[in-house]
């Protein structure tokens, strides 16, 4: 197989500053594309090791993929050191010029003189004209082996990658050896419960297939891989532990694909069905309502909503009983059920959803602790409540009641029996 | 100052499945005890890389940590590198022994084999008794230079590190240099301008105090850092370079802290002044709400917020004129501003804001780019809207749009001259 190199530069990275996320991404990527990644290097924004370490990279490794020190301060030297190592000169690049420009005038900031710097790249490289950013990417063929160099911020790595090295990475090796890999996503469902579910892979890891369980905002996701001489290969492979999963455990499969969210899949039934929504929330905050938002098109489906974060506003736009809310408190069954309830009614949606809860850190009972979230789903009169208790980190909080309301909507519009994590449905 | 090396053992790490944050952690740890982290190497559970990192780094760096491989099963085999590299033998370890058979009697495990070899450790070592787990730490010596041998699960490293390391590194090195780091979190600037207003820092550079841009979802956080004889000569060096960088850029900068954030700096303005606020939102979905209740305590200042996805919610909940709708389009100053108003009067808020606009990626028009946002402000009374034109990254716009609202706000209520990215006040 094909060795790959990762070198990710960056005093920040070292001093704990930053997590080295693009290291991991990319490691997974590269995988994906059948080369086999065997050393990643982080180091500082230090002449002589970025130096040292390309040069070397350059000659152990059929392709070499550093980011970071491409911006336009003091301490990015990562292309000074190309010009050195490959002996050549800086040229400007007209295209990346004319880029940096029109993107400062549209803003209207100040075109300063450090950004014009970004758009000389070595005279020696092809450029990865890069749509995210001011800095352009940069690829290097030295003996046979490449070179890829890229800004470090994470949106600008991904796009250039995805769009403009991966195919090049087509062209210059196209018998890599094939791999193929595959993503199931699922939600409402913890990995061991998940794992048990699915049961012994020995007969298919024997096959040659890999299967990991990764942990994700919405569930967890499993991924399948395997190798073979040609794709069709290495697909075929997968086809068998694909419909084995299925059969096991297709309730909790939201969909397919690494990057597919809940939010875009339960969009997408909600168009499908021609269902509008409107949100009422309250401990989430609006984080709801967002990650529906998210989505490009959610306007044929989505209403909006009411963050009605201090009770008279759930009084007063929602229409939640004032006797109720003194009685039950606003995490209650009844608040969350009429809250559902009126925000439908009100912004005339089909659907209508809501989040009351603890959020946390502080602000629990004995009765009700920290995490203590009550969901109201109105579905076109189909009307009931859930209840959870989560933890008492209050992001996390916020995320995981999103995503099991989400997930709640996907299973009741596709008439499945059970709901996340088991929750049941509890009525006035 | 005393280099370290950082070497994390793991497939894992390398086809993306895990997230490199014990690298991350460690950097920031031994940089704190005033060494200076030059590297981190990722590798894979292969015997002859292990080995030839190990050897290289024990060379080039005081202190070399590693992390990974000392696991029950197979593919665990540093352990063996370490008995091979220094010639030497492995030896039983009772106390370690007796640890690990009282873990699994508490547990009713059955023990195994496997688990008893984790009690054997190299002569040549001293044993870092391991409390969270069945795996002890191991510290070598040679000619000077300091190897430590951890496990890779995140909470034994920590403890070990912590506890047992830290520890004896002080032992070792007991007048290392002092360091000290401060960061200034700025917003509404970009790096460039920043970096121009700052200017040439040489005279504090060559006085051994280091300064770094590093990009961040709220803006650009400037870093600061120097070392010294003890902790208050270093201190004392980033004095000077802090009064100087308040002096150039103090406008800007919205607080100190490396996890600060502006949410809650705005957020504590808002509780300090006794002020309300409520949000309109159509383009940003609910993210505006729902990071103003990412802090604890919100609900002091947060009165709620609608989100008008459709023209009928704006019309309905907000307020705005039909008329202005359907003559300026929802994308517009006027309905910008009746947005906030609109809100704020309905919430019984002191300060309403909204934003509308074309998140993208589709939805643009020649007279309306993807990336055109109107952002209105009521701040009891004082009326006005700002215009910007971001991307066609919706998730980027909808973050950028929260904080230019953000930012906004805080330099308002501040009194200051300049709005974010020198936008300036449209009224009506």
């Amino acid at each position: 197989m094909k060795k790959a190199h990762i070198i990710s530069i960056g005093n920040e990275l070292l001093i704990g500053d930053t997590v080295n996320t693009n290291a991991s991404w990319l490691g997974g990527l590269l995988t994906e594309q059948g080369f086999y990644v065997e050393q990643v290097s982080t180091i500082p924004d230090s002449y002589d090791l970025i130096f040292g370490n390309v040069k070397s990279s350059l000659v152990e490794a059929k392709v070499t993929i550093v980011t970071g020190g491409l911006g336009p301060t003091h301490d990015d030297i990562t292309k000074k050191v190309m010009v050195d190592l490959f002996d050549t000169e800086l040229i400007e690049n007209n295209e990346v010029l004319d880029f940096i420009k029109s993107i400062f005038k549209r803003r209207g900031f100040e075109f300063s003189r450090s950004n014009a710097a970004q758009a000389w790249v070595p005279k020696n490289c092809d450029v990865l004209f890069n749509n995210k950013g001011t800095a352009p990417g940069m690829w290097f063929e030295e003996q046979g082996n490449i070179l890829v160099v890229l800004p470090g911020v994470p949106t600008e790595m991904k796009f250039l990658m995805e769009e403009r090295v991966i195919p090049k990475l087509h062209e210059k090796f196209p018998d890599r050896e094939a791999w193929a890999t595959q993503y199931f996503k699922t939600s409402g469902v913890p990995e061991s419960t998940l794992s048990d579910h699915i049961g012994d892979l020995n007969e298919f890891e024997n096959n040659g297939v890999g299967v990991a369980y990764l942990p994700g905002v919405s569930g967890v996701t499993i991924r399948i891989s395997a190798n073979g001489l040609d794709v069709k290969q290495a697909e075929g492979k997968l086809e068998t532990l694909k419909n084995y999963l299925y059969d096991k455990v297709g309730a909790v499969i939201f969909g397919e694909g690494k990057n597919l969210t809940l939010e875009a899949v339960t969009g997408k039934l909600l168009s499908d069905n021609k269902l509008t929504i409107a949100t009422a929330e309250s401990c989430t905050g609006g984080l709801l309502s967002s990650k529906i938002t998210d989505i490009p098109g959610s306007s044929v489906y989505m209403k909006g909503g009411i963050v009605a974060y201090a009770n008279e506003i759930k009084e007063g736009f929602l229409k939640v009983s004032k006797k109720d809310l003194e009685k039950s408190g606003a995490v209650s069954k009844i608040v969350a059920l009429q809250m559902a309830k009126g925000v439908a009614e009100a912004m005339n949606a089909d659907i209508g959803v809501s989040a009351t809860g603890i959020a946390g850190p502080d602000g629990g009972t004995p009765d009700k602790p920290v995490g203590t979230v009550w969901m109201g789903f109105w579905i076109k009169g189909d009307h009931f409540a859930l209840k959870t208790v989560l933890s008492n980190d209050r992001l996390l909080n916020k995320e995981r009641t999103v995503m099991i309301i989400l997930e709640t909507i996907r299973r009741r519009l596709l008439k499945l029996e059970e709901l996340p994590y088991q929750l049941k449905p509890q009525t006035v």
